[in-house]
């Protein structure tokens, strides 16, 4: 569960990264703007700022905020009968990102949340500074993690419905509670 | 066909305006950056200037540039066979920018090319202000044109082969040549 007042801390913080970054937000856009805590209430932690621009059937942009140290928990967009799987494709706006992915274990400038080795299994680091950009096919494990400035990230993708979703750590709900309200923000 | 010349100048110019709009580009970006005549020889009137962010089998993120008073042709992505046809949104970053597509005839401010009015018979006006949005549905016939400060906008879309495009216009020619060499850059 998140409070209504970190829920609106988070969010406004998010805006203004994004808006210090050179990116233009109109009103509608902003509004947009929510949080994901995935059910661990410690949004500072783990969690992430999400402003979605468009979501059609078929293809969706986002716009991700991380704030300073603020770590995304490792999950995949899974093949799911018909459906293919989300694929999604990053690129970094402003800040310091630091991605892992399947690979070599090259785990070097990040750090593992307290406790929570075993929820993050990808050790493959991959910096991205603003303008470098990711792909990642559908069913590709990963987390993200900001540096000490947090960081902004387009996310472009293929749509499908976030409730495939699967994540490593077992403790993680997929809705978001907001002193009572719930939303599936992500 | 366009000279050596007039390729460099409109690439150089597009990627300043895209600039002036506040993104940043990396080198790699910069070096993506083309320019379609679609082979009616008079890139500044109708023609567009486009940078490939990413192109996946399955998503694809541009940067399209107008120059002032450039307008891109009347075309649409057709279904075909297995394939849906390519489902398009436009995102307006900077500048002033007009698309027409199926509806009423709202036709205001902007003009048709000289001795072309069969060329373009979307009429259905759609002023779009920076930060504003359009979804193209597959196969929605569409043509666009920037006012007197051009237009700076992102298109981000299914992936599918641009080969398939259809355009209104009988004159046009897919490719475009660049004294001597051809390239099919949109």
């Amino acid at each position: 569960m998140i409070t209504k007042e970190d829920f609106k801390e988070v969010c406004e913080t998010s805006i203004k990264m994004i808006e210090d970054a050179g990116l233009l937000l109109t009103e509608v856009d902003k509004s947009k703007m929510t949080a994901a805590d995935f059910g661990l209430n410690h949004i500072k932690k783990e969690g992430v700022q999400i402003l979605t621009m468009f979501q059609t059937e078929r293809i969706a942009g986002k716009i991700l905020v991380l704030l300073p140290n603020q770590t995304e928990p490792e999950h995949w967009h899974p093949t799911v009968g018909d459906d293919a799987g989300k694929e999604e494709v990053i690129r970094a706006i402003s800040g310091n990102l630091r991605f892992y992915i399947p690979g070599k274990d090259t785990f070097k400038e990040g750090f593992i949340v307290d406790g929570k080795e075993e929820c993050y299994t990808m050790r493959n680091e991959i910096v991205m500074k603003p303008g470098d950009q990711l792909v990642l096919p559908a069913g590709t494990k990963h987390w993200f993690q900001a540096g000490e400035e947090g960081a902004v990230m387009y996310s472009f993708s293929t749509t499908v419905t976030d409730l495939n979703d699967q994540f490593t750590d077992p403790d993680i709900v997929r809705e978001t509670i907001i002193e009572g309200i719930t939303t599936n923000a992500y």
